[in-house]
């Protein structure tokens, strides 16, 4: 069986890390030798726009509709500003391809320990589905009386009942596919009051056809709280794009931080591929040291195998990682340890190939 | 001394925490012999709401204008919709009276732990500006095509020059006075590319007035990250009305719970009454019990008494309300004791009353 998959390094730590969820995905190939993966490396990063003042090319989106997957390093530069390489490059492929669900495990590893005093692998371990093309990113505002005192700017935020509802559907489908009993969503319709009430409608209806899923609408500050609190009361939480950005990223921080917290952008119907990333950004700080953890990237890969229809390379790619991190030897520095990333994902590949 | 001070106790829990939060400010008086408070109870609710079919009095806005300052224990009740309870009563406060600053203290108190298995008194003790008038909670927007597949809503964000210069100035100059020497952004201009990047130039703008102080701009979602990874590096975080309202819940929790923690409404001018209030809710599920926390409701009395130019009292209460956390014997079932609502107020009085 073949796949092909489109490659973005991108910036900073991206082409680090992603070297090592390739040397992954070629140990899937070795155990299961029947599945190859066609692989092409696209350089669309901020070096790219130096080049060509832009992020990728005119027919960039036309080139990637081809591939059955997109795999993403990271992407951005100090010195190229967000609104270019986000809004031309990773916001597009989100939006064209209708990868309406960032889908989000928050889930601690078996070897981690969570920074939660309280808390363990039974408390944390549930899915975020964030809504991933409307919302609070919606591209519509402005700004009037610029330069003077009186000077403001509008941010419209876009909420249609399409995009609503496809992603909540999508969270109710996954519980119930996964076994689990709860799908909580975030609001904030006590302080926001026309998007977040016609959300919350949206949710009640939906729930309303899956009367086996006990629903809660919490108020996003709670939300978070919680996550810190009670994780263990999460299944599924579904969220709006800015909401599950912020749930996200916060999650990745309980189960031991951004360095494992992998993604897919997902288009469920598969009529456009699929994207998957590790959720942290380029991190120039770091770039060039060869320390980023490339555990979100190969668990990103491992999201892929999944939705490609292949769960047990999925879970292979998942039990190699794990059990590196039982063995507690080999670990980057963000995890307490002084590996190397090609050290982590060498470690992780040994321990997929003895399988 | 004389002040005025108008109490709201409101629904749930609030009566019973602010019954105590009204001890400690008798406490208050005795120790200090010169002062009185002269209370006036309003009883502006939800049950009010069900007699008069509005949250207050048409001139309920005039009628809190004289006081020198209002304290609010908790409003909202399950059968009365937020858009009445909050945005009859707590936004319109708020806004009438230019309480443009949400300040919103975050810190272990001594005698606690916290949920953060590596973070102590040490690390946690940072204070968030909140903006308190504009912003996420607009009330402008609204849907079209209801009732069809093509329903929409839209909620416009609207921050002026105006709101947001002067709540950034406010951070800077707390900072200045606390003598603490970082300064730390909310934004999210990354993904929301109108109001957000308005957001950071006026932060900046302002920055360049204060170059003793030390500046970041973090996007949320690593800056809630951050909260539970690296709060030691926060001094003074001041975020947008949405950004801070979710930072706050989410501080409260890694501090010990929001049975914790305090706010004030500030107008920094004083031209209006200020209001304080614990950050939790009415908490209906156990309203009526007697066990609910009332130390976030006697730590904003703290924090009216800052305000009102006592900060020796607003110590006193403070240092009582540690006093009793680190004799550990008195607590509610929130941080791991079994006393009730006025028998943990109790405590904390007598240990002002020691002093
Ligand atoms: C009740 C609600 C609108 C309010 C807010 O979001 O401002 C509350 O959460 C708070 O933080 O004071
Ligand atoms: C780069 C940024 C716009 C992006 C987002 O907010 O979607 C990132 O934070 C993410 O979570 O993938």
């Amino acid at each position: 069986e073949h796949y092909s998959v489109a490659v973005i390094a991108g910036d900073g730590i991206g082409p680090e890390v992603m070297a090592e969820g390739l040397k992954a995905l070629q140990a899937v190939e070795r155990v299961h030798n029947w599945i190859r993966f066609d692989i092409r490396c696209l350089d669309w990063n901020c070096g790219y726009y130096a080049r060509h003042g832009r992020m990728m090319p005119d027919n960039g989106l036309e080139i990637l509709r081809d591939f059955d997957a997109i795999l993403l390093g990271a992407i951005g530069a100090p010195d190229v500003p967000d609104h270019i390489s986000v809004w031309e490059l990773i916001l597009p492929i989100r939006r064209r391809f209708h990868q309406y669900v960032n889908l989000r495990p928050i889930k601690l590893l078996k070897g981690l320990e969570s920074p939660l005093r309280h808390k363990g692998q039974a408390e944390l371990d549930f899915v975020v589905v964030r809504e991933n093309t409307e919302g609070e990113y919606s591209n519509m505002g402005g700004r009037l009386h610029a330069g003077t005192p009186y000077e403001l700017a509008i941010q419209n935020n876009v909420f249609t009942r399409f995009g609503v509802e496809r992603v909540i559907r999508y969270a109710f489908s996954l519980a119930q596919s996964l076994g689990r009993k709860r799908v909580t969503a975030a609001t904030k319709s006590n302080g926001i009051n026309h998007s977040m009430p016609f959300w919350d409608e949206v949710f009640r209806d939906v729930s309303r056809s899956h009367p086996e899923i006990r629903t809660d609408l919490f108020h996003i500050d709670a939300l978070a709280a919680y996550f810190v609190s009670r994780p263990e009361i999460f299944d599924v939480v579904v969220a709006s794009n800015l909401f599950g950005d912020i749930l996200t990223d916060l999650g990745a921080a309980v189960v031991g931080g951004l360095g494992l917290a992998p993604s897919g952008n997902i288009n469920p119907e598969r009529e456009y591929p699929s994207m998957f990333e590790p959720i942290h950004g380029s991190a120039p700080d770091i770039a060039g040291k060869g320390i980023a953890n490339p555990i979100a990237t190969i668990w990103s890969v491992s999201m892929m195998m999944d939705h490609l229809g292949h769960r047990e390379m999925g879970q292979l790619l998942l039990d190699g990682i794990e059990e590196v991190l039982v063995e507690g030897v080999v670990r980057t520095p963000d995890i307490g340890g002084r590996a190397t990333t090609s050290e982590m994902g060498d470690a992780i590949v040994n321990s997929i190939m003895r399988k």
